[in-house]
C-alpha cells in the first residue's frame, strides 16, 4: 500500500514552526509495517492544496492529510479537499454538534468563537470523531485513494490517527508484508567505530537492514526485517539485534523510544540508591533531566546550582584555599564538590560537573569546553577532565550526557 | 519566483529524524523575500527522488534538494539527478580534489572512508563548494528549472545556502517585490483573546497580512509587507507593528527570534539585578533556563532544587513546623522559599515554586498542576496559586514559563 502525507499551513511552509506530524505519522505507521513514501507541505493557499492532493492522489492508495481545519479564515483544507474531489462542502449535523459541544468543554485557553466553519464537511464524507478538539476530521474515497483529513495540532491528530485512521488502514492492507523494526541507542562511540563495530552484520538479500541515525550527541541503530510472517520477521531480527547488543556492549544506553534520563530513572529505582547533584557549569540541565521523570522524588533528593565562589563555599562546604588555589574549575574542586553535596545531603550518591561553557572565561590551560565530572558514593569517588567542543548549548549538552552516563554505568556494575 | 524544497532521507520520511532543513531555508529565504510554495520528502529511493523532481521541476522555477550526498551506498541523489535530467554521472576533479582535501582536514567524528563517490556529479553541472564537509553539492538548470543539490547536514547545508544558491537566485529574480516580516511573542493571553485584541488591524487589499501561530506555551503574531520597494514594506509595516505592540502591552515578551530566556536576561544585565533561585516541582528547568544564556553568571547566583523536606529545612530555612501545618506545596511555603533563598544567597531577588507536576500525588484540595510561585524582593514579597493543565511535561514548562514572566514583568517596573 502506497502512503503518503500532506502537511498544510503557513507556518510550516515559512518555517516558523517545524512541522512534527509528518514524523509523528511515519514512525506511527513504521511501527505496524506501513512505510511512507511521499510528504508534502503546502502553505494556507487552496490551489497549491488541490495541487498537492491531486498529484498524491495519483501516486498514492492512501493520503494523511494534517493542518488548515481551524474555526479561522486562512483555514481552507475542506473547501480545498471538495474542490480537489468534485465535492460540495456542506454543514454535517454531526459534525455541528461536535463543535458546540467541544465549545462548551474546552478550556479559556483554546476556546475559539462559535462558528459553523469547522462544520462543513465535503459531501460522501465520513467523519473522524475528533475527542480533544473542536475540528472534526473526515475522511473520503476518490479515484481509488482513501484521503484522511485530520487538525494540525498534534495532541488532537495523534488520537484520531490511532482511534481511526491506522485500523482503517491496517484492515485493507492486502497480503501485508510484515516489518519489524528494532532500534538501539547508543552514547559514546564515533560513527566510524560504530560502522567498524557493527561490519557484516546484515544481509540485505535476507530482507534484515541496519540503519545508523546520528542525532546529536547519541546515535540509533535500527535493524528492520521484513518476511512474510510476524514469526519470520521476528526470526530474522532478533538474532541480530542480540548480536549487535553483544558487539555495543556499554555503549547502548536503551532501546526503543527510552531516552537517556528514563534508563538512568529505572536503574536507580531498581537499585534503590538516591543522588544529589551539585551542578555549576551545567545549571540545572542535569537536575531538570532527572526529575523530568515521573517518581524520580523516589531516589532524587536535591540540587543545588553554585555559580558563584560563596555558594560553592556555603552550601558545599568547598575551602576557600581550594577555590583561590586549583580553582574552581578543577579536579579538586569536582570532587570536593560531589563529596560535599553527598555528604550535606546524605544521598547515596553525589554527583558534581563543573567547567567553562563559554563563549567567555577560557584560559590557555583550561579551554572554553573544559568540564570535571566526579561521582562520589560509599566505594569511592572518580574524577575526570574533559573536553568538549561545540557551542555553550553543545558543551552544557555534553556535560549533562557525559554525567547521566557516568551514573548508569555506575548504577549498572551494582546488581 | 517559485521556489520549491526536497528533502531526502529514509531516516526523514520513517519519522526517526525531524526535518529542519526546510524550515531553516524557507526561513532564510523568507527574509529576503522569497516563498516556498511546496516541500517534498522521500526517502533514499531513486525512482521516489526522480519522481519528486520531475514533479517539482514542472511547478517550480527553482528546486532546492538537501540529503542524500554522503559517501554510502544509500546515498543515491547523485545519481538519481543525473537520471531525472537525463545527464551523465562521471567523476568532477574539482570535487575530487575537495573530498580528499576535506577528509585530511575532518575530524574522527566525521571521518569518512575516502571514496570517490562522493566526486560523481552529473555532467553539465557547476559545483556548490562546501567549506564544511566532504560532500559537494551542485546546481543544474533542467527545462527552465534551476536545480539546486546540496548535502542533509545542516551545518554544512546553510553555509552553501548563504554564500552560493541565496545570492545566486536573488541575482536572478526579476521585478522583486519586497516582503518584509515582524514578528512579536506573547505569553499568558488565549487565542481568542489575542485574535479580539487585533481585530481590524490589518487590510490585506493593502499588502499587509497578519499571522498567529500558537507555539505551546506562548504564541507568535507575524506582520507581513509586501510591496515594490523596501522603503514602501517598511511604510506600510512599521506603524501596524506599533499599533500591534500597543495593544498587545504587557503580553508581548519580544520580537523576532528573543526567546523569554534571552528578554528576561537582557533585563537583569541591564538593571544589574541579581537572583537566586528555589525550585521544587520545576526540579531545576528554571534555573537550566536562565543560564542557558551566555554571561547568566553576572545575575544568576544560585539555586536550589529541593525535592525532599530535609533539603527545604536546611538550605532554605523552612519550619518544619510549616512543612507539617501547611505542606510543602502551599502559599506559606511558597513564599518561605522564596525569602529564604533570597536571605541565604543574597541576591536582590528570590523566586521560588512548589507544585505537583504529577501524575501522581495530587489530592482534591491540591490536585495535580496546582503551583505556587513567589516572588521576594526589597520591596515585598507576591505569592500566587495557579493551576496549570496537561502532563507532567506541560505543568513544567507552563510552571517555568510562567515564573520567568513574573521575573520579567517585575524587572519591566524597576527601570
Amino acid at each position: 500500500m502506497k502512503i503518503s502525507t500532506l502537511s498544510i499551513g503557513d507556518e510550516l511552509i515559512c518555517g516558523q514552526l517545524t512541522d512534527t506530524n509528518a514524523g509523528t505519522i511515519a514512525s506511527t505507521l513504521l511501527a505496524e509495517g506501513l512505510l511512507i513514501q511521499r510528504h508534502i507541505t503546502v502553505g494556507d493557499n487552496e490551489s497549491d492544496i488541490i495541487g498537492a492532493l491531486s498529484d498524491l492522489g495519483r501516486v498514492s492508495d492512501a493520503v494523511i492529510v494534517t493542518g488548515g481545519l481551524g474555526p479561522t479564515a486562512d483555514d481552507m483544507t475542506s473547501r480545498a479537499a471538495a474542490r480537489a474531489t468534485g465535492r460540495r462542502l456542506v454543514i454535517n449535523d454531526e459534525a455541528r454538534n461536535h463543535v458546540r459541544l467541544m465549545s462548551g468543554k474546552l478550556e479559556n485557553l483554546i476556546l475559539c468563537p462559535l462558528s459553523d466553519k469547522q462544520a462543513m464537511i465535503p459531501t460522501k464524507s465520513v467523519l473522524i470523531p475528533n475527542p480533544r478538539g473542536t475540528a472534526c476530521g473526515f475522511h473520503l474515497m476518490h479515484n481509488g485513494c482513501f484521503m484522511f483529513f485530520m487538525p494540525g495540532v498534534p495532541s488532537e491528530m495523534i488520537v484520531m490517527l490511532h482511534d481511526t485512521v491506522l485500523p482503517f488502514l491496517l484492515e485493507r492492507v492486502p497480503h501485508k508484508r510484515v516489518i519489524r523494526t528494532e532500534s538501539l541507542n547508543l552514547f559514546g562511540p564515533c560513527e566510524a567505530e560504530v560502522d567498524e563495530l557493527l561490519l557484516g552484520i546484515v544481509n540485505p538479500a535476507s530482507g534484515l537492514t541496519l540503519g545508523i541515525c546520528v542525532t546529536f550527541p547519541w546515535m540509533k541503530v535500527t535493524l528492520r526485517a521484513e518476511a512474510d510472517s510476524h514469526d519470520a520477521a521476528t526470526d530474522l531480527l532478533l538474532p541480530a539485534v542480540n548480536v549487535v547488543r553483544e558487539r555495543l556492549k556499554d555503549y547502548c544506553f536503551s532501546s526503543g523510544n527510552v531516552c537517556m534520563d528514563d534508563a538512568v530513572s529505572e536503574l536507580f529505582r531498581d537499585r534503590c540508591l538516591t543522588v544529589s547533584l551539585a551542578e555549576s557549569c551545567s545549571g540545572g540541565l542535569i537536575a531538570k533531566r532527572l526529575t523530568d521523570i515521573a517518581g524520580s522524588s523516589r531516589y532524587f533528593l536535591e540540587s543545588v546550582v553554585t555559580y558563584s565562589n560563596d555558594a560553592k563555599m556555603r552550601l558545599l562546604g568547598i575551602p576557600s584555599g581550594l577555590l583561590n588555589g586549583s580553582g574552581a574549575v578543577s579536579s579538586e574542586c569536582a570532587s570536593a564538590m560531589a563529596k560535599g553535596i553527598r555528604q550535606a545531603s546524605g544521598s547515596d550518591l553525589g554527583l558534581a560537573v563543573t567547567g567553562i561553557a563559554g563563549p567567555d572565561g577560557g584560559s590557555e590551560d583550561k579551554p572554553v569546553g573544559t568540564v570535571f565530572i566526579s561521582l562520589a558514593a560509599a566505594d569511592g569517588c572518580w574524577t575526570k577532565r574533559f573536553h568538549f567542543n561545540g557551542n555553550r548549548d553543545d558543551i552544557r549538552t555534553l556535560t549533562a550526557w557525559t554525567a547521566l552516563d557516568w551514573l548508569r554505568r555506575y548504577l549498572l556494575k551494582r546488581e
